[in-house]
């Protein structure tokens, strides 16, 4: 095949592949509900200079390239397109500068979120957006989507923190973007119209990542309420107070019980939602901000809160809410969905999340980040039930009707992808989307990049 | 004149105006040391239905539209253009709507930044970012330049405040940007586009502002240091401590002394650097942040440390800074300047800049936000003297010339405008330069929309 010889002869050995059984390891990203196509062949360039002359080979052929980081997507934003190639990010994972005086960071795409942290601690600083897949997400997968995690509420999300990229353009030429200082307004914003295009516009290969202090500690507290209501209340009641949580994470009871099923943690079953807050403040303030927030709880109708200093309990008090997915796998095909509304409007989406999935018979798990307003309703699914699967993508789609019905968003964090291509145009408008279209022909006018998603 | 008529027809008796007298008054922005041109006409649109109208004609007609708000550019941004027509946004100065539940604002573009926070204070919220000319500048130009100010070292800038935009394209037709929810990555960033693309991309006619809980007070210390060396390792220090301060202002020894001058405040006037630093976080942790502050400027060798929690005492100490402006003004044709450096190239840049003044017998005084590396060195021209001016532009040339070599960039928060366009392209390459102008040829085939400047 032309296109592939081609490729094969300009990357070092071993660089191109195309072993179906290889390949097939390639097709997928977490989103299983999706069938994903089959790329011709799968690239994995170590460097700028091999993604270009990737882009630009693929170009001549006409040939869409998917970009790849470690595969984590949840809305399909990674999925392997039929005939074209799959490049993989993964081979370029190194964190290339770490500027301890300007508090900064420069790495390769393929880095693991969780790895950025863990290689400037030394230096007292960390990076703040936290995936709950962050030990297994690419920081060019972040990127690409704009993620997101628990600590937003407090730090704000990947956009926030991208100081400079380096991109390779869709005519397989290479620019840079954004700047090294903390404010520059030399020019359209090129880094933030980057972040979150889901490599339908360019290919990031280098990254500057502004960094902060690494927090002295956390305090955490936990509460039960009896009624959705009552959550939202205290909700609304901790963000008019001004407290600098670091996290403020929501559970609703039907996640809760499978979580106390998983792990045996004494949580109250018959609470209608969890509340799980900590704040990473300097003491002494920590300690007052997680009183305070309890006390707000308290007066908002809580049955039960308990809070903690100890490193220990804090971690034990966080699982509950970091085992909600593994819970969820071990009973079934998790279809995650991810929808925001305004702060105010929580309690009614929880509500039309219900319905939704009473409508279709669907069972429905809802956690997520009560700060931000930005939940995640999971339908569960026997594995290899194909009507059930049915039902619950109809609740799924009902449920993005119902967010943007609450002023909301079809997606938080997780972005559009395949999944979400339906729907883009219902959020944002027509005038809107022809506007993102024409941005998209002017970069990309063959459309190989990430071909067949939203753009 | 044709198109003058059919504007005149198509907006409301006493939008268009033609009389010289009236016209004069909207040729000139802030930016004192360029010569305006002269517009065919000035608009006074009070609706986006307004707007659009005069876009469409003005398209029709081939006629260039410069956007204006309250013309406080100091980049030559809204300076008249010669047969262009002046868009001035002041009528449309109404705050539409505030969401206490969710921390939002809606405006219209008119509205001056400091009437926003003046207006959501009673529901205990504020509009963080502070342009020095929050009481004179439009938050329709602070979008145009995303605007910075003194506290954005703790809260960031325009841009992080940006929900939601309205925005007349080109071609007359209007859309809307943005979410109404903290997070949200539906789509292509196009709200961070419009934010800092100077009304050359469109004119935004409606906007919704995020907002924070108002603080409770502040805590303020200010810092004396022998030498441009030690403060600038106390910023360092500060920098790396992590400490959440809301503002952290200098002065270097010739601003010091004007202003001690000007308002005899019995400051040391032999001091090479004055440090000037808030904390506006909850008690008890602001004075213990401040203090913390001032013992690390001590440690990095300042000569006299004092600060205070008392509101009067605090003002007064802010006054050396905000005085700044009005003592050069009262000496001279100030040209305001409007570089960034990465924060541990401060005392560099400080030494570049005295050279470069020094180079072209111009006098200079810097002041600005060290928290964020972004320094205002202003050079001061007798009024009047045509040589002196000459001299001291050719200063400013070498200044921003300086701030790229190391690492930084020609404008931190005034923007690009008419006076730094030559040097855009040095700055961003000219990959990256392409990819902006293929984006203003996309939305802006004509190029209607502030012709003559960077784009």
């Amino acid at each position: 095949m032309p296109f592939v010889d081609e490729l094969a002869a300009a990357l070092p050995s071993g660089a191109v592949v195309t072993d179906p059984d290889v390949l097939e390891g390639y097709r997928h990203d977490r989103t299983s509900w999706l069938t994903p196509g089959h790329p011709v062949a799968a690239a994995f360039p170590t460097s700028t200079a091999e993604v270009a002359a990737a882009v630009r080979i693929a170009g001549a052929h006409g040939v869409g390239i998917v970009p790849r980081g470690a595969g984590s997507s949840l809305c399909g934003g990674s999925q392997a397109v039929d005939g074209a190639l799959t490049l993989s990010l993964e081979r370029m994972d190194r964190i290339l500068d770490i500027d301890g005086a300007n508090q900064a960071v420069t790495v390769e795409p393929g880095v693991m979120n969780a790895d950025i942290s863990a290689a400037t601690s030394p230096h007292g600083l960390f990076y703040p957006p936290d995936p709950a897949s962050k030990a297994y997400c690419s920081i060019g997968g972040n990127i690409a989507t704009n993620a997101g995690g628990l600590c937003c509420v407090k730090y704000g999300v990947t956009r926030d923190y991208v100081q400079r990229l380096e991109v390779v353009l869709a005519d397989g030429s290479v620019i840079e973007t954004g700047h090294d200082t903390i404010k520059g307004v030399a020019g359209l914003d090129l880094t933030g119209l980057f972040v979150g295009s889901e490599g339908t516009l360019g290919i990031v290969t280098r990254i500057r990542l502004r960094l902060r202090p690494a927090p002295s500690g956390t305090s955490t507290m936990v509460a039960f309420f009896p009624t959705l209501g009552t959550a939202g209340d205290a909700v609304a009641a901790i963000t008019a107070s001004g407290l600098q949580l670091s996290l403020m994470e929501i559970m609703d009871r039907a996640t809760v019980v499978v979580v106390d099923d998983h792990a045996r943690m004494g949580l109250d079953r018959d609470a209608a939602a969890l509340l799980l807050i900590q704040s990473d403040s300097p003491e002494p303030l920590r300690r007052v901000e997680v009183e305070r927030a309890a006390a707000l709880c308290d007066e908002a109708g809580a049955s039960y809160t308990a809070f903690t200093d100890d490193p220990e309990e804090s971690e034990a008090l966080l699982q509950a809410r970091r085992l909600a997915g593994p819970a969820l796998e071990e009973l079934g095909e998790p279809i995650w969905d991810d929808v925001g509304v305004p702060r105010s409007r929580i309690p009614e989406l929880l509500g039309a999340i219900e319905k939704a999935a009473d409508r279709h018979g669907a069972r429905v798990f809802t956690f997520g980040h009560a700060g931000d307003g930005n939940m995640h309703p999971t339908l569960l699914v026997p594995r290899g039930d194909d009507d059930a699967r049915a039902a619950a993508l109809r609740a799924f789609d009902d449920i993005l009707v119902a967010a943007l019905e609450l002023g909301g968003t079809i997606t938080g964090e997780h972005g559009v992808g395949s999944i979400k291509a339906p729907f883009l145009e219902r959020e944002v408008g027509a005038g809107n989307l022809a506007v993102q279209r024409a941005i998209k022909r002017t970069l990309d006018p063959a459309g190989i990049l990430n071909p067949g998603r939203w753009l």
